[in-house]
């Protein structure tokens, strides 16, 4: 390919998940000059942040530097900067510092925490979309208990010892499971006053279940599980309103927490209406079968941030194999049509994409020490089989050796002995100067 | 001991560094009710606070849970609070949130940056003394080459790629060392535009040498190695002012500098003057033979908030060593104290408490990349060797076991591909929201 005397094709891809990663890494031809641009100079693997908020892992080991990735794919360039917008017309992604032009452009910005129009929630009750977010709600778990110790009114106390999950998807679930854990056996002979065993674990779901896309009797069995490990499960449970220390329910009921944490929905990021296409629930970007925007055969989009229908018919779940499998297809794509480009075809009419197809390869959570549940296809698993599944398949994915072996250390270490080895507090300044700031509104 | 009637003793140790675990540790008998404060949640392993900094090691595996520490000895109490004064004559420390009473204090509260009076420098040039302070500036690099990588001025590339480490200590020259090297062997194949190898490092020292508190010809064997490796080492020469961008010396040139990194001094911690007790060079403490503050001989200070010259008259350096025999000395003098009223004599005599005596285990400082410097006695060491011992030496001190066996595992990965596995920038938000301040009040 790469004896076309055709100039080179500036491909830019925004955002380093893993969607974004898949397309460049299937890029190779140096007659793509790639630029992968991302707001963060690190790929998080989001399927183990909750881990780091729960003192299990250190965001270090859950994050691998972009540079470092493709430190030897030469034809590929990260910048570390924000979109601000995208000129399709012009053919120019507006950075903060720089403005770009491409021939292809790959929209890979993934979701942000959505409140369901409540924004005003978002300052009670974080959401866990970012190595920040993990280490605020650490630094906000550790700090309660803390606060708790030397607290003399009792009702404050138990204010303090009690933690609102909301929403019982997977994030909830291992949430819950793991703030939990973390309470009865990591904590425990810590205090001297308090009892964190007896810290309340309260974890709310709207629907009539926990993991309701779960097959089967696995969202009954995530319920008596949690339950057995003495999380507080309520289902069929709406919440009205959050406050600085309060979770309101629909139903009347107030409960005084001081950590409450967002599980319960997540958002296309805002950057999804740039082009003006059309957009469906949360946001999310409608596609062609072939991945590209309407309209815009040079521009696709991939990951969480479409809303997508596969040439099966099968919606494609916000998860990283679906992420992963449309980064592939793109990358497919555009070499297809540089293939017939090279040919002297001038475009690649639409019936002559290729239409992405979805792989379906199950889908997993894990809900606390020895427990998880899967399905793939007709496969269900739960408990402890399903949770080494689920440890080969995330030590697997971890992108880098080292990081595969440091996680891999930790959790037998964790396992073994019931102690968690990132249980530190940090950020303190900024906490200090956020807190203020609160103490003022609520006051004003 | 405990068999006595007289009832128990309250003992507050004020800081969980070096010096405040050790008293803890050693004062294991339940007659003790120890409460030991601090404004963290961890002890922090101090030494290898520049290597979190440079991208060597994460913040959680250099820290331990102070409740963790203690969690099996019952009768150490953990307070996570800010001390706001101390009030000798009714025995009692006020913490932001509580008042606390002892019968004996231990004063254990360490150093902070010191700017020799030039405190606008310290947003400018932070210092290394905290968690907080080493992921600041383990992100203001890895930021600073991220700018100069799509920065077309090239005088900003250039500043952009330049580093200014202030202070020849031990700090100075282990933070240039792992910089330059971060540069020319970490980051070296990453970028496309720059190349990190030809970053500015650069070691500002008053002295006529580096490391001049070593013997022999170790200061000049550093100097000579940090040359190697490729710092410019300038020595005799003075700051006069340093600015968002600049760095100006007193012989008048001006080094435009992205980052600059202050290791050039220390002084207590300001609460040292709670007591108004005298004070010495940087506001030290200045103690009696048994470590007890003048005046005071229920109230103890130790570690770095002190200046002490022990029973032999050998001035003490402000080293773990020497703050951990403080601690033991103190727990010692409390014991014998105890000891003396439990045979019904009111009080122990000046003369009959022991004296602090120091055990100079010498000092040792890492240059780079299998190379360091020793000395104990009359032994001297440099290199490979000496470097060994460094390892060696910091591994057996690291509180705990899990970051003893992650952190070694981290040291041969790095040491053995040339990687680092914490090169990821975070607190970008809280970063923004300062910048934005820095840059409002450039403007104006």
């Amino acid at each position: 390919m790469s004896d076309s005397n055709r100039p080179k094709r500036r491909v830019i891809v925004l955002g380093a998940g893993f969607g974004g990663l898949e397309v460049c890494k299937n890029l190779k031809d140096p007659r793509y000059e790639v630029t992968l641009v991302d707001r963060q100079n690190h790929h998080l693997f989001q399927p183990l942040l909750y881990q780091v908020a729960t003192c299990g892992l250190s965001a270090p080991e859950i994050a691998q530097p972009v540079r470092e990735i493709f430190a030897k794919q030469k034809n590929v360039r990260t910048v570390m900067d924000e979109v601000r917008g995208i000129d399709a017309e012009k053919k120019q992604v507006k950075l903060r510092l720089h403005t770009l032009e491409y021939d292809y452009l790959v929209i890979a910005l993934g979701a942000v925490t959505s409140y369901f129009g409540n924004d005003q929630w978002a300052k009670f009750a974080p959401g866990l979309k970012s190595l920040d977010d993990a280490t605020r709600i650490r630094r906000e778990l550790l700090l309660a208990f803390e606060r708790a110790e030397t607290e003399e009114n009792e009702a404050e106390r138990e204010r303090l010892m009690t933690i609102v999950v909301v929403g019982g998807g997977p994030t909830g679930v291992e949430m819950a499971g793991a703030i939990v854990e973390l309470a009865r056996h990591v904590l425990a002979e810590n205090f001297r006053d308090i009892d964190p065993a007896k810290a309340k674990v309260i974890l709310v779901e709207a629907a009539p279940e926990v993991l309701g896309m779960f097959p089967g009797d696995l969202p009954n069995y995530t319920r008596e599980k949690l339950t057995e490990m003495g999380v507080d499960v309520r289902t069929s449970t709406m919440v009205e309103d959050i406050t600085a220390t309060t979770v309101k329910l629909k139903d009347g009921e107030e409960i005084h927490a001081a950590n409450v944490i967002w599980g319960a929905g997540v958002q296309a990021n805002p950057l999804a209406k740039s082009l003006g296409t059309p957009q469906s629930r949360g946001g999310r970007l409608e596609v062609k079968p072939d991945l590209s925007l309407p309209g815009y055969p040079s521009v696709f989009a991939i990951g969480d941030i479409v809303d997508c229908t596969d040439a099966n018919g099968v919606s494609v779940p916000g998860v990283s194999p679906g992420a992963i499998q449309m980064g592939q297809h793109v990358a497919k794509v555009i070499e297809t049509a540089e293939h017939h480009l090279d040919r002297g075809e001038a475009d690649m009419a639409d019936h002559l994409r290729p239409k992405f197809v979805y792989w379906d390869k199950g889908m997993m959570a894990t809900i606390g020490r020895s427990a998880a549940v899967a399905s793939a296809g007709k496969l269900r698993m739960k408990g402890f089989i399903a949770w080494l599944a689920w440890l080969f398949v995330h030590i697997i994915f971890l992108v880098g050796f080292r990081n595969r072996a440091v996680v891999l250390f930790q959790w037998l270490y964790s396992y073994t002995n019931y102690k968690r080895g990132a249980r530190i507090v940090t950020g303190m300044d900024e906490r200090t100067a956020k807190r203020e700031n609160l103490d003022t509104e609520e006051s004003s």
